[in-house]
């Protein structure tokens, strides 16, 4: 792909195809640095979706094993002082290395250990941000955050704080919502795959963090803006197969992770729904 | 409800129902602080109720918290140094700030970490305590504890254990068994609904705690004492509709999740089976 | 059971039935220091056998309930600074007063902190050891260890590592894989039960450690080697039976639980397959 390169609709269904296959062949090894309380759905998922996790969060581990792995995830809820520190060295370890790592910045703003964290990992250059539009907002300086995970503000009042912050050191930017904003501070994405389901289930946005950071470890020459895209066109399209056959949120959870194993590239070609319009700030 | 109303069946079933109401209207912001074994599930039934769960368990950001908090879980399962510290911020906070919170003191008794910490904490006056019957009775000084968190007591066994602590500092106090029994220290609700599936699987009571705190805190002009008392039948309403649809224990704990998203408040009030006593300590 | 006794294949799968209907009368208390990524599922598959479950890991707590409960399971995964010393805490209260223990070493090798770890808490002699090819070569001396807790070394190639360790300080050492290898340094006894989904979630092997000490608890005149071939026949019949009725990951791990609920002492005898040799080192 490049510069030129015209994403169609089709053609962005079409990466969330590829990403999917690629994600399936080469079986990405994910370190998660993860909060306790949906640690295990994380892992779950990332099996589903063939890949390897690896919940390595102490420190004098995780910095070296960041340094190995093909992804990373630093997820900010429930940060223990020793996680904080084993946070600080996979950061650091992933940026050296060059292994491309993902921040989500869970309940920032309103609560300052973690808002001052990140604040400090942003400097080691996550490949992308994933958080919901009040976190976001908290972490480009422009909102006080939500309340816990909650999402207090949309995803639109957000768009522009995702896009300076792509601009800035941030990476890939992407905005969870009824509708996905993605962006890399030139294009913007919108991913309107997905379910409120995921929202009733504790866990739905975190674990989509850690198909992020599978999605970037595999990529290859894929523009990270799509690899981001195209991990949350394929975990949405998961989302709503797993509505479908669901009696509540507990068989949902459980249809989710069923549904991303099951899932082959052709069915997240065919059901992803993707837009592309250029980024405004 | 003043002093004077009469606490029949039928109106006791009917505070489920409203209690149930209030709950998918109000949306409690409910902070648990609770062991990495259940946490999950915990979280997972409050979004269920329609409640929004904060999993804020660290030093420096809890205090804070439990006061913007609209209730509280304190439960001493798995209780590091680092959460039990997070826990005594949290209980001031609540205090400070009147937001209700509940203290679950999982098989204190037997371990003394946990045990020396209730007492610490019950000095920060809990709306309301929930444990088991060995539980409660190792809280009021009267038992060494059980096995882990097996009830080797019966309920009954800890009834005048419960009226002693409610009448002295612990607020309502619950104790849970084939028949729960809820008490202020001056009336006694006895909540039959549940089902022993809720015993084979990890989390059945923990999880309760997290209910009883959403309801403390959009209790309104509801008195405390039926506040918990409905939160037990709700939630032992729920349990009874998965355990007809369930294969076994994985099932049930889905059905659970499941059951409690769909009921609604007529349901609740409906298969509640409460009746209410004068307490004898 | 004598020296003498002749391990055929019926007499083996009868272990099995046996092992289940005294795991189901005797209800071990199994006190489990365990990584927060499974530590849920590991507790249901304890409360499904009919076991007791407390997940005592702290400090001050966990040397003097070791002590006291039938079994311990040490799972060196997501090992902080206050667990490890709890789990050291734990073998040595252990070791003290007989209570049989489990050592498993996830993803030793590689990760330097619980790889040293590892080496320490064996001087406790944990009455089995039960981890995948690459640990058990890794704890032997004889391998880098896998990526995370992958098997990247086949069951065949640790076969003599888990010889030499078992003939060393290390009791019953069984290796993971598609057949799973229990031995005592003498006699090697291979498990056929099981599915390939046990490795498509997270937990699959973590949990069966706990089986592994709460066959140990209860085993009686037994030898070691056979209760811990049982725990792997039961784990893996009924790991059978909820592959059969799964539609992806997320229900096989729901219905594991169940079938390990409903499974009776026949199922159990029925379709274990096991097969015994001598112990070639």
């Amino acid at each position: 792909m490049t510069e030129g390169w015209e994403r169609t609709p089709d053609r962005l269904a079409a990466t969330a195809g590829a990403m999917l296959a690629a994600l399936r062949e080469r079986r990405p090894l994910v370190q998660c640095l993860t909060n306790h309380v949906v640690v295990g759905l994380t892992a779950n998922v990332l099996l589903a979706l063939g890949a390897a996790p690896a919940m390595v969060d102490i420190p004098r581990e995780a910095g070296a094993f960041a340094a190995a792995a093909d992804g990373v995830l630093v997820n900010l809820g429930t940060p223990s002082a020793e996680r904080r520190e084993a946070m600080r060295e996979a950061a650091a370890g992933a940026e050296r290395a060059g292994t491309p790592w993902v921040l989500d910045p869970v309940a920032i703003g309103a609560l300052p250990v973690r808002t001052a964290l990140a604040g400090e990992l942003l400097a080691h250059r996550p490949a992308a941000v994933r958080g919901n539009a009040s976190e976001v907002l908290a972490l480009a300086g422009g909102g006080p955050g939500g309340r816990g995970v909650d999402a207090t503000a949309s995803a639109e009042a957000a768009r522009a704080a995702a896009v300076g912050l792509a601009r800035g050191r941030a990476g890939v930017v992407a905005v969870s919502g009824p509708e996905d904003l993605v962006t890399d501070g030139r294009t913007t994405i919108r991913v309107a795959n997905g379910d409120p389901m995921l929202t009733r289930i504790t866990g739905g946005g975190c674990a989509l963090g850690a198909v992020v950071a599978a999605a970037l470890a595999v990529r290859g020459e894929m523009p990270a803006l799509d690899a981001v895209a195209a991990a949350h066109a394929i975990y949405g399209v998961a989302a709503e197969r797993a509505a479908r056959g669901a009696a509540g949120p507990g068989s949902f959870a459980v249809g989710l992770v069923d549904a991303l194993a099951g899932l082959s590239p052709g069915d997240a070609a065919a059901d992803a729904r993707m837009r592309a319009e250029a980024a405004v700030g």
